[in-house]
């Protein structure tokens, strides 16, 4: 098999084989294809797309590229939830203890991060204590007994897709469905999921900027999981606005336990029921997603997934104290209020310039290595559709420098008034179950 | 300026600027721009193509990326012709004595390239003494002096261009028309030429299959050339068969000969009339194209043509002998035919599998460094059209081998009677002159 023959099947718009697409995946992987063939066939696939087949296939030769993860010794169906990114998105948090409470084993890996804030074990890392680097038998005892456990993303996952990855950062070809769709689901594969449930964002803050993309692409998704036997299901879910009010990391924490309490934000509350129903339905713990959600709101007004996230942060060496302590996490030097200019409705919040305003702050990763401030970030103090008098704070910066105009101003740029009444934003556009 | 955003913007369908295009090919030629990224580039060139601006500016990028040669020590307007390559083309042997014979000024650069048979500069080297290893003042003195000079190709012209071909041929990204037209008019360029007369090959022994693609490429290469200021024109000419008689190193030097005496095949005869009236025409030498038609018959008629061809010969240290004594030339020791094995018409001679044969005798070189026997090579001795008797010999296979199976069974193959009438082929397919 020569890979410039394989290039230019592509290239004419016919269809890898199986053998073909793990030939070019395992040959990427060992390099003994070069990188140069390997961005003409992605530009390739950009025009051409992938069918159905090409998409599973590429999926699971990328999923078997390195080490993967085996939770057969934990019982029950593991369901793992993925969402594509945004700004303020506290969901992953709320959900791991909501689900665990309703039965649901839930064998979280996750990652750092770069971002406008740092990943899941960056956040509860905010709590003093907390530790994600257990071994895979310590993870895996964890979700035995408590049905849920976080472990920080380590050994060889996915080799094939890091290097892809790099490789479309560089050559423009990112921005293609089938490469983002098969990227994700060999992630998820490789991490040792039965079913899936995907959270896609769509608008201004998200990486599709149009509900069409995302349906695409969640659609997308579903069709790989599901020809692959991983029962698979997604909800596309607004981000033309920063989910939640809080965008830092410790601030984030915060709001999970305030929503485990029943006492978050709306929409971020919400998405959490809508994404946990999934889960316990996929999971065989209830009989329907109407039947799922009654449990879930049960299990938060009866305390008992709060319970849990204390369960979960002591398993882990955590201080749960600080969920009826929020003071204990770590606290910034600076509040500073933004009040706002002109009586009106808040209109626009720009979720990438605040998101972009947290990083600032020292909330996110600007490059691999550098650190995180978990204490920082900013808190919206109103949301889309919510009316405002001058004067009033529209969001508050938690910032540990005296320096904070560029923050400021970055701010008033992305919260936008307007004289007239504005509707507040859809939360869920879609839902795609097969 | 950032490589990814050019990439994106030729994906997204924009042209590329001037500024932009120097900056790839400066940057790609000096290293500072990979492989991987150059690559998914022209990947997405080939599906969005150049606009006649991004083509132009491409040719002068790759035109001025290394050495150029200045011919501006040559009176008169300097004239190349190019033919886009074939089997058995003879043709630049002929027309360089003589269109030199009409007044036009030949300073032709040639190399020895990988085919069917050698380079020109191999062919020539046939001719006992004959060396192309001048310097540039050489070359230019006696191009002034003789009107004809050859000079092997040295030096670092166009490095950008070999840098792209080596690309592309590895990455299925070869067969796209602007990157094939600015590849071979950039070396003309290069090469100093006023003018340009293109050959451009169609049908099954040519680089363009069909007719419709061979005059997209010669409109793109005409329209390059008169957008930069070199008047530029093409013919498309017939390479459904073999071009004249003769595949073979020492063997097109005989016919080339003949030619030059008006006794060679027909359809060399007339291409090189009509290549050479353009050329004549082109360089100033005539009014019209019929009235260099006229000038070219007769100085084959009156001898000048075959007289040039000598003291070319004589002047690059050759044995001009060999044109009354073509024994002289490098002879090989056999020399088997191939009979008719029953009454019919020639339909078709595959010209792609007649080179090959050609290049098994070892008429051609097989990698950059093999070397090449100069004695051997293929004689038609019937063109499609002709009548053939049962016995009658279709071919001679001149070898230096006893072996010589293999190609008798490919000359076979490739060499199709009908027991139908058939009519050969039209030679001049279309001409292009702006």
């Amino acid at each position: 098999m020569r890979m410039v023959d394989l290039i230019e099947k592509k290239r004419d718009g016919e269809p890898l084989t199986t053998e073909e697409i793990q030939f070019i995946v395992e040959g990427y992987t060992e390099d003994s294809i070069p990188d140069y063939q390997v961005s003409a066939l992605l530009m390739a696939i950009y025009f051409q797309g992938m069918t159905e087949k090409e998409r599973a296939d590429l999926t699971m030769a990328m999923a078997s590229s390195g080490d993967q993860i085996d939770l057969r010794a934990i019982g029950g169906i593991k369901v793992d939830k993925h969402s594509t990114g945004g700004v303020g998105d506290t969901t992953t948090l709320v959900l791991g203890p909501l689900v665990a409470a309703a039965g649901v084993p839930v064998a979280k890996m996750s990652g750092r991060g770069l971002g406008h804030t740092g990943g899941t074990v960056d956040k509860l890392e905010a709590v003093a204590g907390f530790h994600a680097e257990i071994t895979n038998e310590q993870f895996i005892a964890l979700v035995n007994k408590n049905k849920l456990a976080v472990i920080g993303q380590s050994g060889n996952l996915t080799p094939a897709d890091k290097k892809l990855y790099a490789l479309r950062d560089v050559t423009a070809t990112v921005n293609s469905i089938p490469l983002i769709a098969s990227s994700i689901m060999s992630k998820k594969i490789a991490a040792g999921a039965d079913a899936i449930v995907l959270d896609v964002k769509t608008g201004a803050g998200a990486f599709m900027k149009t509900l069409e993309d995302s349906k695409e692409l969640a659609q997308a998704m579903v069709n790989i999981g599901n020809n692959i036997g991983r029962k698979t299901m997604a909800v596309i879910s607004d981000m033309s606005q920063p989910l939640g009010f809080a965008i830092g990391n410790a601030l984030e924490v915060k709001e999970a336990i305030d929503t485990l309490k029943g006492e978050g934000p709306e929409d971020l509350t919400e998405l959490c029921l809508v994404l946990g129903s999934h889960m316990v339905y996929a999971a065989g713990r209830a009989d329907s997603l109407e039947a799922a959600r009654q449990m879930l709101i049960t299990i938060i007004h009866n305390g008992e997934a709060l319970q849990k996230f204390k369960v979960f942060i002591e398993a882990q060496g955590g201080d749960s104290s600080i969920v009826d302590h929020p003071d204990k996490l770590p606290q910034a030097k600076y509040k500073i209020e933004l009040p706002a200019k002109e009586d009106g409705w808040v209109a626009e919040i720009v979720a990438d310039h605040v998101g972009t305003a947290a990083m600032w702050l020292g909330a996110g990763r600007t490059t691999k290595d550098s650190d995180i401030d978990l204490a920082v970030g900013i808190q919206l103090n109103k949301k889309i559709g919510e009316s405002v008098k001058s004067g009033e704070s529209l969001a508050s910066i938690y910032s540990n420098s005296e320096e904070n105009e560029q923050v400021i101003e970055q701010l008033y740029r992305s919260i936008l008034l307007s004289k007239e009444k504005v509707q507040p934003p859809v939360l869920i556009h879609g839902e795609i179950t097969g």
